[in-house]
């Protein structure tokens, strides 16, 4: 006799795409763009034997020691500065650090979605958050974008048609998209929420990497009582490290304390106290400007290089930070094609469409990523790309 | 208009009554039998910063990227002679790191719970992985124990019966007993379980801390295809890492990696790395006999003062191993009257029936831990404990 192990919710997941199509990226000598993660040379390495000296010094046996599911206290502490810097006024009881933001996507779904319940998302929207929310079996409800982010017109009438749990957003520096809301934009969002009494899930892991141009308020200024804001030191500390942090409603601060503990008990004391070292001494602030001053070249040879080489079909975002570039070919372009042609020259990127939760939609689009590869590099890969999408074209022209 | 922004699941979680009644355990000068938490001087602190040293020049920038969810290579490699030591014969690719053993508990729910299954928990069980378990809406099936743990006839009247979807089991020196299944236990309950094809969560996080006896191979030894096996090393390294492992059946291995990519995409790199040295470099095995002889006196001192304080209509468990002693009054006795009266003088210990699924089971039992406290300390507070029981008796007689 052979029986089923699996849950119900393992049937929903269906197959995971992605991961199938990207196995092929650590092949040797190929040039990625696929990737959403930092460079390694942005990372504090030389400062890591201080940070631990340091952290021993002040914390002793107690960073390796269990700790409350809501945080250490000395992070906790540092986390109130940082955030009130973001626009985000919380006091250290307000905050929950989770294992990365996905901990944090993960304890929101645990918390608040049921099955069939509706989940507003980006279209497209990040594919972590996608991960995190669908062993809970939302039914996704995909939002209209344009080059500036969600429309509020949209989401209103989302709402207005009812079923609207609640709503997930990126809204600085988009991940896949680059995209940046407009201060008019969150505020319109705030006032749906608030009047509606909606919760959104507002993710913010990129909005220090801002190359250019004015920081703008998290739209949880707005509505602070209506939105899970959720950020992470993972593109300003080290990913490795997985620290992220939320600050909830406090109608949901505890339930999400309580599913924590569960899944985890707690996020590593360590990495935790480490991270608290970090902020405290002043690091961050004096870090900071090296990543930025890495990544904007990069991303300017990123944009110099789709100019030179994507075909006059093409069109693509040009964001003031974070970590990616979005390019949306002709309809009828086929990305995925162009990808497996891209990665038989050894460069690689993300066909869009795995970021919609409909079938169909994006596959015209694609993700470039320009944090990990050098500038020669970059200009490199796109010359390949644009050769795959020529080949592509061609083909789909004989055809 | 305000809505309910709570998945239902969250109501079945009930309240988190002990959560509540430990709160008061942190006061000062309280002597704590009540944790589960290793004593920081069991921590290999002077070595930490040679660690991380070593960390960094064997794998640099890597220590603090984002890792596979599988987990960090060289751990998992390090882990194949560590498990194999402990009697689980798994190669690199079947382990799957998590983030503590608590990571592993959430994933194997998430994975193969669906509402309403059964799930066979010994009663007493470990509350963390009726944590980890309850948001997945298990139906909690107790099995009957004896002073060796759990009856495999009653284990095998529950499977005949039907709806036994998984069985969680603590077999060496449980949470909360400190109970051992001998050796014919172990082979009777691998013969059920192939026999039946259900799947078995050994969780063996102590088995490590054996102060007498000869170890005995894990239930996983005799039914590998049939056994998801987790352990940590929270107890012989270091809590605060949060490093967890499970070598689970290939048909679960891909589902488990699945649902851990949502939930935190993967354990701390820094954290891995560092065990991964702590493990290569022989330290585990030189540090392991000090924690032995940290806890061994810690225990023969809480046994000899039950002996000395505790009324004549008392038994208790006398452990090889791990961290807990589990103690039973006469009928009637209410143990969370006793701690409440035992705190009042500084004394905190774990009424037993917390640790039952079933509401009115376990009302004469407590809990005591030995790791937090000097054995001086630990006679004083035992004989506060006592002071505390024969108070509430005698009330119970006056009533």
């Amino acid at each position: 006799m052979t029986r089923d192990w699996l849950a119900p919710r393992m049937a929903d997941l269906g197959t995971n795409a992605i991961r199938e199509i990207l196995k092929v990226v650590g092949r040797p000598g190929m040039i990625s763009l696929a990737g959403g993660i930092p460079a390694p040379e942005s990372f504090p390495l030389d400062l890591i034997e201080a940070l631990t000296r340091e952290t021993l010094s002040r914390f002793g046996a107690g960073a390796l020691q269990y700790e409350a599911t809501e945080g250490f206290g000395p992070l906790r502490e540092a986390l109130v500065t940082y955030l009130a810097a973001a626009g985000v006024a919380a006091g250290a009881g307000e905050i929950l650090v989770t294992s990365g933001s996905q901990g944090g996507l993960d304890a929101v779904g645990k918390v608040c979605i049921g099955r069939g319940d509706g989940v507003a998302v980006e279209a497209p929207t990040y594919l972590g958050a996608l991960q995190a929310f669908s062993p809970y079996g939302p039914r996704y409800l995909p939002l209209a974008t344009d080059e500036n982010g969600a429309l509020p017109d949209a989401l209103a009438a989302l709402i207005q048609r009812g079923g609207v749990k609640l709503i997930y957003l990126v809204p600085t520096f988009q991940n896949p998209t680059g995209r940046t809301l407009p201060l008019d934009r969150r505020r319109a969002i705030a006032e749906l929420i608030r009047a509606h009494d909606v919760l959104l899930v507002e993710d913010d892991p990129y909005s220090a990497l801002r190359y250019r141009g004015e920081a703008l308020p998290p739209i949880k200024a707005f509505a602070p009582d209506h939105v899970a804001y959720i950020s992470t030191l993972s593109k300003v500390f080290a990913p490795g490290l997985r620290i992220g942090f939320v600050v909830a409603p406090a109608r949901l601060h505890q339930a999400l304390v309580r599913v924590k503990q569960g899944v985890d008990l707690h996020t590593s004391t360590l990495g935790q106290a480490l991270a608290a070292v970090y902020l405290d001494g002043g690091h961050l602030t004096a870090h900071l400007p090296k990543i930025i001053d890495l990544y904007r070249p990069r991303q300017a040879a990123l944009l110099a290089a789709l100019e030179r080489h994507l075909p006059t079909d093409f069109s693509w975002s040009r964001p003031d930070g974070g970590m990616f570039v979005w390019g949306e070919g002709p309809e009828g372009m086929d990305m995925e094609a162009v990808y497996w042609r891209a990665v038989e020259h050894k460069t690689a990127f993300v066909p869009g469409k795995f970021f919609y939760t409909e079938p169909g939609e994006g596959l015209a689009t694609l993700r470039l990523n320009f944090t990990m590869a050098a500038p020669e590099q970059i200009d490199r890969a796109v010359g390949i790309l644009a050769g795959a999408i020529r080949a592509v074209a061609a083909r789909r022209r004989g055809a």
